[in-house]
């Protein structure tokens, strides 16, 4: 199962998005779910206080103008299987995970009726939004854990089962700042058919069906692609060195596009043009 | 002026190498001086405790099996330009170069006779050996400050003039340990053509005039080449946004090899083979 091919999108945001003042990561996730016209279901699942979370995204998604906001209180996987969450999820344009802990958000929600929903939505152009452990939870391949710093080794990351709702990207978040490459390195020595992706905080990537990423926000997203790559030390049987030579490797900002496929940056997004003086007559 | 060409060994140490225990890297600088035959001169120019310095790292080369060891008390290009310290240079078979600031050190060296004797050792076959700031003196572009963590961008490092004993590598030392990922790719993102080599403590380089880098050490050595990448914001006139796409990244360790040239990892030397019993019948 994959977004890819389906006409959605996808923001996974680095956490720590800006909710204040530019608020750049979430607008792009209102436009993206319809404006004025979005329904936009919360939840909540990987938080420890998840109705104050609720009611703080219903707030600001109210303030950049979207239609409508939705929680839906799923803490179980009993709830996640209620009709009724799955029904709303159908109704909506638009679905915003928030953060917590991965691991939690993954063992209720997979194969779920709401999980099923969330495909659905996807499937018929709706977005996903997650932020921080909700990001993580995209990959098939997901990371649970691992070592700050630069230090590359087979037992620098842990991993574990995602939603799977992209299937071509390891996604790390709070990158720069938990000092993350090591452990993204140390994953993709492990699966080097994946791309890692790692966003800093206050940044997403929107991932669109077509295999296109544009970059959004303040930070930094840095992609790493080890299908070149010589590493030593990442198997079974290896001896206890570690290397790998020849990663390439490629840091983003706002405004910058990349091809999943073809692995390989794309022209930047022009930036905005002044807007044109309207003309008085119509 | 360069080392390529010249038959002798350059080890660049990336700081706090083992002092007391396996000493992995003092003891392959001092046999690759010659072992027992070694005559070693000790530079401790950048220290801001010279005398203690010198004396600690004589201990230490005795304690190794060199030959002999020599204090070079050299503080300023008045002492630099001295005949006695070149004819003392000239005489022994490696140079130690300490630790301290990188920017002393290139200023009271600088095209001196002192420095000029140590360019004649290195043609001659001699060896050369800096920790920490010794280390990064030996590039041409030389880093003498910057960010710390994983943002690249352009006032991301602060660049200056080195000795130019290596021309081809832009030397950063401290690396894992002090998180300088960054500022070595916004550093080599404005000099496409050098490679950036970071090295991180207790590990070393050893870099022979035809190219070649061999890993020692307990750490990592990072390689980072952006000669076909793509950058935006590193030159004068553009915006202030950052990207750099297309870096190739090699994590190399002990053992591992690397040809400058060409850049690209060769084979890994083979793990030394256990010793033959000698046998009784000479």
């Amino acid at each position: 199962m994959a977004a890819a091919g389906a006409p959605g999108s996808i923001l996974a945001v680095g956490g720590a998005e800006d909710k204040e003042y530019k608020r750049e990561i979430l607008a792009r996730f209102v436009k993206e779910a319809g404006g004025r016209r979005a329904r936009i279901a919360i939840l909540p699942t990987a938080s420890a206080i998840p109705a104050e979370r609720a009611t703080h995204y219903t707030k600001v998604f109210a303030g950049l103008g979207a239609g409508e906001s939705v929680h839906l209180p799923i803490a179980t996987r009993e709830d996640a299987d209620k009709d009724q969450f799955a029904r709303t999820l159908l109704e909506c344009s638009g679905v915003f995970i928030t953060g917590g802990d991965q691991s939690r958000l993954v063992t209720t929600l997979s194969g779920t009726a709401t999980f099923q929903a969330i495909h659905a939505l996807l499937v018929k152009g709706g977005t996903l939004a997650g932020t921080s452990a909700g990001a993580s939870a995209f990959s098939s391949t997901m990371i649970t854990g691992g070592s700050a710093g630069l230090h590359v080794r087979r037992d620098g990351v842990r991993l574990g089962a995602g939603l799977g709702l992209i299937t071509r990207l390891i996604i790390d978040q709070h990158f720069s700042q938990r000092e993350r490459l090591g452990r993204l390195l140390s994953a993709v020595a492990q699966q080097p058919q994946k791309l890692g992706v790692g966003i800093d905080e206050d940044t997403a990537i929107v991932y669109y069906g077509n295999g296109t990423i544009e970059i959004v926000g303040s930070g930094q997203v840095f992609i790493v692609d080890a299908a070149d790559a010589v590493s030593v030390g990442f198997r079974d049987g290896d001896d206890g060195r570690h290397s790998l030579s020849g990663v390439v490797l490629h840091m983003l900002t706002a405004g910058d596009r990349f091809d999943v496929v073809g692995r390989c940056r794309l022209d930047a997004v022009p930036p905005p043009r002044p807007p044109r003086p309207r003309s008085r007559h119509k």
